[in-house]
């Protein structure tokens, strides 16, 4: 899970009590050597933390200095108390790194509802300036130090080549975990050295999460707090100026935050399988994903894949209630390689084979044609267990 | 569960091996003695069984003699074949009687994708023509020929005056079991010996749906042959004349409706509580529904009532992610009597009375309040159990 750091960039991660747990890191620290451009994508829920106000009213911009995350308070329905602890956050964030609380960004997840511990939030964010760096170490203590309940770290990166010149993209990422009363809060950081406009990183930091964040689900909750920020260095010293370039970059972005996105599902609490739905043929990609949307969140498709059932009838009809319009008949349902469904009709298919390909691997590939247009997407999501449902309902808060 | 049989109505129940327990009813026929006024809400799902678009075509009208129900096969995504049976079912039934396919309506209920055993119902018919009547022993084989998993028989009668007349209204349900490829599928059949036309029967059981089966949901899972009947034989020998006798029946038909639609979640594959949703203080009902239905679905808020947790928190951000548009700063939530969250903040609560008072009633009572309007939906809802997950992920095909 090692990753190059994108030039410019300097990080840590820290415990400072947040957590109850000392061993954990609960408090991050994302810098720039100089102003860096910054972009942001955010929860739709009409909830939100002020984390997510607050950043939202600065991006897209140019002049970031540093990005403040804190683990396990999520600083959301606290009041005008919590909108003036994450002002205060993110003064103490900018001043650590000699800049202003409006060249500094915040991501908060964890419980919610309650006030944050300031005191150690400033202790955490006084500890984390001192250490950053940017060699494994303080990479590794970062990516920690945005987690909850997560299982794995989940981060990718790619190196590509622009003008001749190395470009270096790297993403840390939290999943979708919730305890006590906390959310499904999900929050990705995405690093990188092109030079960038802030217009640029904005176009390329939504055209990305359009095909990955927006392409998940664990199961249809979105949290207050949910977002994803681009902040592009430009310390590499180059930047696309053709539409080759543009491409590259755009396809290396989209690629990590894909990696990410589908680490989510795949660590979804208790699930056994990651389920990755291919929906084609649709009149529009929108039609798509509603489609791809309902499946991944029907509990009923859910539990069967959990059974390793190549169940059709819970599929298709999921699909038919995604209040999408398609001729039935044209539909067809493949599960990993087996044609299961055709013409309306279920196909002939080795069930017992069918049934052990689900078994024996933890991704499970539906793919669902249409027969209306050209338009597709793919979209992940888990299976519902009985680990899940434990877990969400005999926590104690 | 025993309740009067609306006058000009007799039926029946047998068991005639669609069904592999023998002492399992699985068709049911109800006959009326005259030709009977007969109104249908269908299913939205695009994927359809062809009981749906046949019965479809044929209401509202007012020459019904039959309804023939079997339980055990929906005879769904069976293609043309399955069309044909469907019309052959219905001939069948309207033969049994002295009727045609024309005057014959089906509900089918059970596994998708395999055809009918036609012999079966062939038999079945001729053997449930036979035993037609309208005592309670009648009453209680035709309830138990069309369910399938239910855990209790869902019937609910009124008896009112109209124009100084006594009239019936018997209702019988099946709620959204599912077993092997089945879906959740649910149906109803209401019967009353009112005299309607058949455009007020319409009107009347959209209403009364709209109100019931409309607002319940289990997992969202909407079915391939989901359907409403209300069959009116006007055997009673009068009808709503004045707007108050229109209303007095309104009401009725609602009631029952209201009354066998909340069986259905209460009786959720292993649901351990019923989940009221009181939705208020809102500027369409439609929003209000939306919102209902989301925190009904929500998978956090289900398991978190399965462990008597009121947790405001997955609550409020599921309304949030309901796409209506509110003000979260004046949104109230109580859950049974005691006041959650208010202005944008958890309210002080005792989370332990709270939590007792949970876990010692089947039925759980969320009100959330809004500051949008003056329109309201109740909505009903299950919890989300292990048990639910066991039953759909390791039953066996």
């Amino acid at each position: 899970m090692s990753h190059p750091v994108p030039k410019g960039f300097r990080l840590a991660g820290v415990h400072c009590g947040i957590k109850s747990d000392a061993t954990k890191e609960d408090l991050t620290l994302i810098a720039t050597d100089q102003e860096c451009v910054a972009a942001g994508v955010y929860t739709q829920n009409l909830v939100v933390a002020p984390s997510v106000t607050q950043n939202r009213a600065k991006t897209p911009c140019e002049n970031i200095r540093v990005l403040v995350v804190n683990s396990g308070n999520a600083n959301a329905c606290t009041g005008e108390r919590g909108e003036q602890d994450c002002r205060e956050m993110s003064r103490l964030a900018g001043e650590a790194v000699g800049a202003s609380e409006a060249q500094s960004l915040v991501m908060s997840t964890g419980i919610i509802g309650h006030f944050l511990p300031m005191e150690k939030v400033a202790t955490g964010i006084t500890g984390a300036a001192a250490l950053l760096g940017s060699d494994d170490t303080a990479f590794a203590s970062a990516v920690r130090g945005i987690t909850t309940t997560d299982k794995f770290l989940k981060t990718s990166s790619r190196s590509i080549d622009i003008g001749g010149q190395p470009v270096q993209i790297t993403a840390m990422a939290k999943g979708a975990g919730m305890i006590g009363p906390n959310m499904a809060t999900m929050l990705c950081a995405v690093m990188t050295d092109a030079a960038l406009t802030s217009g640029d990183a904005q176009q390329i930091l939504t055209h990305a999460v359009d095909r990955s964040f927006n392409c998940i689900s664990v199961e249809g909750h979105t949290s207050t707090s949910d977002m994803v920020l681009l902040l592009a260095s430009g310390a590499a010293g180059v930047g696309p100026s053709s539409d080759s370039d543009r491409a590259t970059l755009q396809q290396a972005i989209d690629d990590v935050c894909v990696e990410v996105a589908r680490m989510i599902p795949s660590d979804g609490e208790g699930a056994t399988h990651l389920v990755t739905i291919d929906v084609t043929g649709c009149s529009s990609r929108d039609d798509a994903r509603r489609i791809a949307k309902t499946v991944a969140e029907s509990a009923l498709v859910r539990t069967a894949i959990t059974g390793n059932d190549p169940n059709w009838g819970r599929i298709v009809s999921a699909a038919g209630y995604a209040s999408v319009e398609f001729d039935p008949s044209k539909v067809t349902l493949r599960i990993n390689d087996a044609l299961i469904y055709e013409a309306g009709m279920p196909a002939v298919y080795d069930e017992k084979q069918v049934s052990e390909s689900m078994r024996d691997s933890h991704e499970v590939r539906l793919s669902l044609a249409f027969g209306e247009g050209d338009e597709s997407v793919r979209f992940w999501g888990s299976d519902l267990t009985v680990d899940y449902v434990k877990f969400n309902s005999e926590y104690s808060t």
